[in-house]
């Protein structure tokens, strides 16, 4: 209300995810009574990372070069690949400190009523990357929804002419979960899949 | 983890109120991955509000030009004048639809202990505009706080002098409010301040 380039903030607001038309104005408020410097920052940081982060050559995280710092990495696991979804997906498993070898994002999953199929999420990419012979193993780490699991499947089928192990991450009951809480569908994988104890 | 640059988004991306890290970083990511133009939308959003949005020389709300659309006027009362605290609370009361005056936002409230006192948050000029001779009314629309209404209470002390009536905004039950859930304070306030029934 105030004038056209204040609702022009609060629309280009809402382009955030889960920021509603109620948020939107809060912050843009905010920003012009409390931290307009911050403001400025902020639309420089947009601009910067937007101009120069693009996806990596090899293996289609983000990166801001050519070719990104895993791909690149000499101290790396070249013969071990975790397939995932998404960028987020490499930084939550990186966050978890759980693995050192090489990635490969998808950028999606299959869809066919979307109109997605393997073309889409570059699979004949992938496929090409593990002729190489150089990959031993093969980590599946598609989200565990529908169209994860089977994305994963699919992946299995495809690569069945190619000499490498294909794993699948575990599907369980999460640390700090409680049986009782837990949905009765993780709780039969979890069941299905039980190990040995050591 | 991506990048320098995608590290200083997320670090932008936190002063929006109510973002922490987590937000922030799938904020940042589904900027990049999905809605890149969106991102160049809101940098440039940010460049102009920032630029152009400043003050109104009479009201202290937010405008454009040097004196808001409020302010100019000629259709609004020019004897009822709504004082609020911030540019925020002139939103919400415009929103409402109750109110057809002129406004005087405060920049805050009063506080001893945070060093803002009735100079901070321009008390003399508001007593300045009051003196003027044509405001009849003025309607206290300072928050419902304890600050808020030490502010109130200010003042009215400090119009005592002028001519002018001053009112404060009711206090009670909100709507749809369920007597049981309602805190016991604003229940008193609601007994305290009730009206006789037309």
């Amino acid at each position: 209300m105030f004038s056209d380039r204040f609702e022009q903030l609060v629309q280009a607001l809402r382009i955030l995810p889960s920021v509603g038309p109620k948020s939107a104005q809060r912050m843009a408020l905010h920003l012009l009574m409390k931290n307009r410097e911050g403001a400025f920052g902020l639309a420089h940081a947009l601009h910067e990372a937007s101009s120069h982060i693009h996806e990596c050559k090899i293996c289609h995280s983000l990166t801001e070069n050519e070719i990104c710092d895993i791909c690149l990495s000499n101290d790396r696991d070249q013969h071990l690949l975790c397939v995932v979804e998404s960028p987020a997906d490499v930084m939550a498993i990186e966050q978890s400190g759980s693995f050192r070898g090489k990635y490969h994002v998808l950028g999606g999953h299959l869809s066919p009523l979307d109109g997605i199929g393997p073309e889409e999420i570059g699979i004949p990419y992938l496929i090409q990357r593990l002729s190489s012979g150089e990959i031993e193993e093969v980590i599946l780490a598609t989200n565990a929804t529908v169209e994860g699991q089977a994305t994963a499947h699919y992946l299995l089928e495809a690569t069945k002419h190619l000499p490498v192990h294909m794993t699948r991450i575990a599907q369980g009951v999460p640390q700090g979960g409680e049986l009782e809480y837990v949905d009765s569908h993780t709780l039969s994988q979890a069941v299905h899949n039980r190990m040995k104890m050591k």
